[in-house]
């Protein structure tokens, strides 16, 4: 009896292009080695099969897949509550990675972006880790960070914060406590938030936070129609046209003076 | 008399193998768009001309470069003070922007991923929005964001604090004040530090951190000798072999529990 070498937990990133009406060309954000490592899983972890699968098709256009889609095992994670705070307790994720075990690479994949980062994912890397594979993450497009870099905000100190509450006057003052942050670390902060409500949270950010704030939004990153815009506050409040509409996905990020 | 339109400001991610004794291929960690967007552009503001150079020498093996490499205008950056804390006013860096108003597009590259995080070019970024231009994030490799999608710990909260004190008494004190931040608030830290000094900077956090605290260690990241390892500190202080050397760049990253 041979013990197979175990596989290797990869993590492939995703487009950003998921429920706009654009499809970004593959290359233009995967390098060409993820896409030929994507090509050659057969075992997937992912939020969505659905999606998994209309990626694997994109990638099969310029890297065809070692097997046929059909026999590609693709499993959804559980679904995970939504927002900020310490998350609990893991379930236990490590039957989702037996074909590693048993000597497959298998791929996590997140709906956006690179999985597990603002997206669910992390505890079956935790469960990676706790079973002694190897880890890899492969290099492509971040939102937060694409969003951080364009904003020309300070990329030395930031923190993530996720959502925001969306009750307004519980929103209102998470906004002054993280400016109040903000002002005291010199610490870059960064949100997120259901396109739907992008115009809500941008109403509210420049609604409360201070004239002299710099206040950064970047919108469909990566697509072709993409906007970074960092003003200050004052400056917002005067622009005409600050509508983002609820389409798009955005960042958002502040940094008070 | 015409006037031309403006250049954008592209920032164009690098890869993360400088100062190792290991080069990566660009096809691996950059989009073939990236790469032929960079061999486009005749325009350059980095941080140092001498590995942009040789950073487009890689790319002109993929994508021939549209002119000459002694033809391409490549200025340095203004050396920024290193470290955390909020930064000075940024000097003038409009004189930088001249081609994009020329109607050149202009890059920015950073020694290693993205430009602007952890990394200088953010006042350059500042400069392209005062003057109007429109900045456009790349994508490609970002050592913080692997490491934190590969570590398994808090991904929908976390915080990027740059360099801990490389005094032994003020950085276990903020080592210990950024541990008591994770836990009250869920959050992932996020440090790094000057290769030479990663093992001292391990020592100290398997030092002072609580046991149950999970800590984690990516470098290489993108090399062929990756390691990206998360153990509580408890098996961290178990672990035999815990040396990094001092050649690669690391990422560490900690939650509290």
């Amino acid at each position: 009896m041979t013990i197979a070498k175990p596989g290797q937990l990869l993590l492939v990133p995703n487009t950003l292009d998921l429920g706009t009406d654009c499809e970004v060309p593959l290359d233009a954000v995967l390098p060409r080695a993820v896409i030929a490592r994507a090509a050659s899983l057969g075992h997937w972890v992912c939020e969505n099969a659905k999606t998994t699968r209309a990626l694997l098709k994109r990638v099969h256009q310029l890297v065809p897949l070692a097997q046929p889609l059909q026999q590609i095992q693709i499993t959804e994670l559980p679904r995970p509550a939504k927002g900020g705070g310490k998350p609990a307790a893991p379930p236990d994720l490590r039957p989702l990675l037996a074909p590693a075990l048993a000597g497959h690479d298998v791929g996590l994949l997140s709906e956006a972006g690179l999985p597990a980062v603002a997206d669910p994912g992390a505890a079956l890397v935790q469960a990676a880790h706790a079973l002694g594979l190897v880890v890899v993450p492969l290099s492509g497009p971040t939102s937060l960070l694409l969003a951080l870099a364009a904003s020309g905000l300070n990329g030395q100190i930031f923190a993530f914060v996720g959502y925001l509450p969306v009750e307004p006057i519980a929103r209102a003052a998470r906004i002054r406590t993280l400016e109040a942050l903000s002002r005291r670390e010199g610490q870059t902060q960064i949100a997120i938030e259901t396109p739907y409500r992008n115009d809500a949270l941008l109403a509210a950010l420049v609604q409360h936070l201070q004239p002299t704030t710099q206040l950064a939004v970047a919108s469909g990153l990566t697509l072709p129609d993409a906007r970074c815009e960092t003003r200050t506050v004052a400056a917002w409040r005067q622009a005409k046209v600050a509508e983002l509409g609820g389409r798009l996905p955005a960042v958002f990020s502040w940094l008070a003076s």
